[in-house]
């Protein structure tokens, strides 16, 4: 079984990509760290580059572990990508984002400068071909690519929305009842937000939660996409937003909310989703907030009311909506909007 | 369902750890981003520090993404661990390691220094506490605390041996017919390759793999253990191996394996694990060897023969055993090793 799969995701071919990721790690010597024969501890915070050269104190120590980066360090390599509309961070392995923040004020959603009309999904080529996700991954797998930073919140300029329609702002989403609708009005409700707030930021990005199964086990289990199978379908999707009053150091009132990656029935309440911030913390390794003291913070859902306005997709589809007219799936619908890839 | 699965995680207490973290992000203004106009991608390949500060140039963006990182920067962060025996890195989210690399050669493994006895499992705080792998955990899980860096390659220094028990060298490991027998075997095999190479590199962590369920869907799914459930128990387990000549700028030996986490008869072949080193890499999200030249590199199994040479666990119990006497179950078991927890 191992060898068989592994044989699939080995399947594409090798080595493009290995030119990009090679230059990264570029100077063999800054690399190179000494090991000290001390048992002290030194845990540093980057996940790429490599640890700080330490003095060459090595007294005991017969081996040198470190000398492994002469060939390379492993990673994990989050690309962080820094753009106009966005930022986002990539997990390679499950070859989805971990998160994606972005920012609105009521300014922002007004200006119009772009049209959904004219914005292509993409492949981001930042990520190296072996980790990227791929448009055919998505090409009948009966999953929306699902925006993370909606489409919406960049109308601002054509290519700030260009920008969200990267493969690294996606997801794999449940279409009907989910992406097209209950979460849709999710996306208009932080809209909403700005009408009280003068600037809201959101972070945004997928789950993958365990559920106890009739053996009293808990078990995490997702679908993988695509062909090798490399794009996994989140069981879940947060965002926690943080609703800001517009004052330098002023409060903050904070809302977390997890949701099913699943059709959800629109009269179920938002509240019933909303978590705390801790929890999103550790089921997704992320930390949020830590240097936001508690004396600025407020909840969300005390400090306004936290419920959806529900309207049809097929009405949204209809309008030049300000809300954004939902989204695209990446198979064919009912509703049969562009980019059906039958 | 997500309420219920939240509600868990979140249940173990709050805030501990926040003050380590914070720590890390100390000073608002490096962590700020001023966001450029145009549509240039800036990818970075940190995770944990902040991208670099930008000259001001913006002159169309109305919103400011990076204005999030006053709060903090979300992460991932991967716990670099530099030790003397070995290095780490942390997965946060399955808190289990990403990888563990060490060296061993005819020498360090000579030298006699450390005895199993005197290591007992720990906890690692160098993690902070919301994402760190606890002894509780594992307890009556049904699984053994796998060492990723066998405690039998780290003879060389009581210290050296202590850093092997930490919880950031464990993942979950099936104990009867896996730990304890066939990787055992496998660990032993890696050993014996000093006897060729005099300088041999191990790089082993844990796999989530799908598998093509009977809907003709592929899918991960594995276990979580621990109160409120947290640590991942992997599908698989990877080695990549550098057995290296000895020279500078030599030939190395390389040779990837991946091992279902379960039991596995002693009369299968170790090459039937054997991988390319790019199927690791494509279902890790990991990179190795990118900057070793492919003339430098060889095929290990080619180079030398790669099978195991079984011992069973009762008789290496019994010895002081150069391989190392198995590992230590963390479930009570027939041979009820130390370290049962019953």
């Amino acid at each position: 079984m191992s060898k068989t799969t592994l044989a699939i995701i080995a399947a594409v071919s090798a080595a493009s990509g290995a030119a990009v990721t090679a230059a990264m790690y570029s100077t063999r010597t800054e690399k190179r760290v000494q090991v000290v024969a001390s048992s002290t501890t030194t845990s540093t915070t980057s996940t790429t580059s490599a640890p700080l050269p330490v003095p060459p104190a090595s007294i005991l120590a017969p081996v040198d572990p470190a000398g492994l980066f002469q060939y390379g360090f492993p990673g994990p390599v989050a690309d962080l990508a820094t753009r106009s509309a966005l930022i986002s961070s990539f997990d390679r392995r499950l070859r989805n984002p971990s998160w994606v923040a972005e920012h609105i004020t009521p300014a922002s959603l007004q200006q119009e400068g772009g049209d959904r009309k004219n914005s292509n999904f993409a492949e981001d080529p930042s990520i190296p071909e072996k980790y990227r996700g791929k448009l055919k991954d998505y090409f009948r797998s009966g999953y929306d690519r699902g925006h993370q930073v909606p489409a919406a919140d960049a109308k601002w300029s054509q290519e700030a929305m260009d920008e969200t329609f990267l493969l690294t702002n996606m997801c794999p989403q449940v279409g009907e009842g989910f992406n097209r609708d209950y979460w849709a009005h999710f996306e208009d409700f932080c809209r909403r937000l700005t009408s009280k707030y003068p600037s809201v930021r959101i972070v945004t990005g997928p789950l993958y939660l365990p559920k106890r199964e009739t053996d009293g086990k808990w078990r995490v289990s997702y679908e993988v996409i695509g062909n090798p199978p490399n794009i996994a379908v989140p069981t879940h999707f947060y965002k926690v937003i943080f609703a800001e009053d517009g004052t330098a150091g002023g409060q903050v009132a904070i809302g977390a909310f997890v949701l099913p990656n699943a059709a959800i029935p629109n009269e179920k309440p938002l509240t019933d989703f909303e978590v705390p911030v801790e929890a999103v913390e550790r089921a997704s390794g992320l930390e949020f907030a830590t240097k936001l003291p508690l004396q600025r913070r407020k909840r969300l859902c005390a400090d306004t009311t936290c419920s959806l306005i529900i309207k049809e997709y097929a009405e949204r589809q209809k309008t030049s909506a300000v809300e954004g007219p939902g989204k695209q799936p990446s198979a064919p619908t009912r509703t049969s909007p562009r980019n059906a890839s039958a």
